[in-house]
């Protein structure tokens, strides 16, 4: 088995957020969520879900339903998408329960836990307008196509 | 699901690897590992099968049988444990096989690649001797008793 840094889901659930972040105004159906993100629907759809539970998504079911974002991409970190699905947690007290490790972490346990306490703090600091906002960069999730389709789709205004 | 930095079996590498890194001469029998390390026996064999096949360990079956490393424990980095169980990748090519991501990662993508180098760096910096040298400080994965117990047990002096 190989290591992810995140799961599956909480990739899902960061391809889904940036594309909405995209989107100004108005809503992005679950469909065009999947094409955009290759999520399978239905997995897609319960994505949405736990993104909604945290209060990152929001949306309307039904004819013209579809999810938009809660807040300014500004406002939404990288940490915020993964806490909403699998949620980091830092080393607090000795995974083995010993006694005399529960004032201090052994060596072992205090270096995974300074390597978790990094990560927060990158992605703390990366929110999805960091992602969408690079100038001059490719855009994140899209193929050439598929950006003019989004485009197309999200603006309405092509 | 939580995130965890490392897997279980990992975790449980590092535990069995950190206690054999005490020992300065001689085997330890996987049964004392499991009772140092608070893994399954059965579990911690395949573990060390697998340290074995990464040349991490080397052991010998049968009465008197047992693990030790196979070199200076300042010779073992963290990630050598951990690329021996599950492997930390970086991110080379677009996980969703987009044309036009071949040569550059989106930001997305770069940026959890730029967490994984920042572990893997990390990683490569610690050895099992750090992790047992650090003077002043509790050892790691043992309580008071198993420590004395322990040093009994492999120093064969006291």
């Amino acid at each position: 088995m190989e290591v992810r840094l995140l799961s599956q889901t909480t990739e899902y659930a960061l391809r889904a957020t940036i594309c909405l972040a995209y989107r100004q105004e108005g809503l992005v159906s679950t469909s065009d969520l999947a094409t955009m993100t290759k999520v399978p629907m239905n997995y897609l759809a319960k994505v949405l879900q736990l993104l909604a539970r945290s209060n990152i998504v929001t949306g309307r079911r039904g004819v013209g339903g579809g999810y938009k974002l809660t807040r300014a991409a500004e406002e939404i970190s990288m940490l915020d998408v993964i806490n909403a699905i699998d949620p980091i947690h830092r080393i607090k007290t000795c995974p083995l329960g010993l006694d005399n490790h529960s004032g201090t972490l052994c060596p072992l346990h205090r270096k995974l836990d300074e390597s978790i306490e990094m990560l927060i703090n990158q992605f703390s600091g990366i929110t999805m307008a960091d992602m969408i906002g690079e100038l001059g960069d490719i855009r994140p999730l899209c193929d050439e196509d598929m950006t003019t389709q989004v485009e197309l789709t999200m603006s309405g205004k092509k």
